[in-house]
């Protein structure tokens, strides 16, 4: 048992698509913490080498939830801090696919090909190289805006989503937009380890508990248009887009507002100095919109909320 | 007295083209060491915050050179150990420039304009704000292959050139295949601090002393078709293309290149692999091609050559 105030499994209740209309298979306080059951993002569906997929699965990242947060209203933040995120299998996956990722279609990438990486006591093992656990939580958002139809699980966009992004990780608290009552978090796709890019268009795919505890942010002094990173040293706002130039342009805004509401900047100073301290991050270049995170040190820039 | 073998000022020699037939200014031993001497990126064109730039310079960039390397033969590797960047004058300035960086056109930010960001004792200050400096050479690159016209100091390609990247400072190491006799080396364009992405178009622009020693390595195991940044813990390809996309695909392949050739692995165990750990950096959006680096850990990557 973990200890936390409610559990939640796969199981139990998982989607496929963030839409305005998720309803809760879960309700809890602000301030609760919840045990997250998550599926390897193919849900088992490669556990040998020789287990291939020939396409992407109509349904695939299936995220764990959704869990309403009592209270969060639009225009509200949804702080979701990640408390443990613990492998509940002996190895992960790291896949293949044709039409799927960086070098897709390039003469000496083989596709589809899967390979087993086992993991025992938080080390990863690929053939003789051993590789230091270090889990991400690759899917996480929630409900979306009303004028939006609802993003499938693999599409990452202003409400979370597919984000792949390292930084998703135990320690660190992503912030979201609240857009409908309750907010309706949910998550999975998880990676024991994983390389900003996702290159291959997978980490090592792995099935997870996740310890969160989540937090309602009501009347924040910044408001948030998407998701917000806060590691140990720095602030990150995160955009997807078609392209990574599109990414960076929002990522850059988002980095900007926030400094010029700490410091008094207008935009051009603040731009000014974003292009001195921190800077664009990779989070992946491989899922249908692209994401791309924009760091402030902390040095630079206090809770924002 | 840097105390280095040889010196060489910007005065003395400096060119705005990496070409195929570049003529030395200046030819060294390998082993020995140089002080190169270089002027702010703008040579002094902005020294206050009222003095701004309506276009980018035909001429820009200044890279004092070129150097050859006695021994240096296409094919061959130049090793360059950056052992010491000393800033020259009082500050540096961050300007924006109409037609130029990330956000450019859009309606909040301004251009042009000019910032200084006086420099004193390590720190740097912008405004109220102080950043430590963390210099970083923006322009350095080798003569160009035999079949290219050249490259204007702005643009950053497979011979180096506007590389712009963070991880191009004190006690790295940046490897460029030599593509002419005597590799012809040219460097300029440092920056007090700047961010990953260079946003706005500039880092601080400053004067600088660089110290480097430079070493031929004849009959490298592994060949290099772009540069290469040696950190402490990792390798770093660095690949310059139209979009940041190719730019990935190209860094990507890069390390994939050196990961089979350490291991053992085909191209897509490699592909597999890189997905997993390190990733893709973003160094610069903002030149005429954009820069990424593709980091392999040293932990699973050892000297390649």
């Amino acid at each position: 048992m973990s200890g936390t105030d409610h559990t939640i499994g796969y199981e139990d209740s998982k989607i496929y698509e963030f839409t305005p209309d998720l309803e809760a298979a879960l309700t809890v306080e602000s301030g609760d913490s919840v045990t997250v059951e998550t599926a390897d993002s193919l849900e088992g569906a490669v556990m040998d080498d020789d287990e291939v997929l020939e396409s992407v699965p109509e349904e695939v990242n299936a995220a764990t939830g959704p869990i309403a947060v009592a209270g969060a209203t639009p225009g509200d933040l949804l702080a979701v801090h990640i408390d443990d995120i613990r492998i509940t299998e002996p190895a992960g996956r790291v896949v293949t696919i044709d039409g799927f990722g960086l070098l897709d279609g390039h003469e000496n990438v083989e596709s589809p090909r899967s390979k087993m990486t086992p993991v025992d006591d938080g080390t990863l093992s690929f053939d003789d190289l051993e590789v230091p656990v270090d889990p991400v939580i690759g899917t996480i958002g929630v409900a979306t805006r009303d004028d939006e139809e609802g993003y499938s699980t693999l599409i990452p966009h202003d409400h979370g989503g597919n984000l792949d992004t390292t930084d998703i990780t135990t320690g660190n608290t992503v912030y979201f937009p609240v857009f409908q009552d309750g907010a309706m978090l949910a998550m999975g796709d998880c990676k024991a380890v994983m390389a900003d890019g996702e290159m291959c268009g997978t980490g090592s795919e792995i099935a997870t508990e996740i310890d969160v505890t989540l937090e309602v942010v009501s009347d924040p002094a910044v408001a948030l248009e998407r998701p917000l990173v806060e590691t140990d040293d720095a602030w990150k706002p995160l955009a997807s887009a078609e392209t990574l130039e599109e990414a960076c342009e929002l990522a850059n805004q988002d980095a900007i507002a926030l400094l010029a509401a700490e410091h008094g900047f207008d935009d051009t100073e603040a731009y000014m100095f974003s292009s001195l301290v921190g800077g664009l991050e990779i989070s992946q270049v491989v899922d249908p919109l692209v994401t791309v995170r924009n760091a402030v040190p902390k040095a630079y820039l206090s809770e924002p909320f």
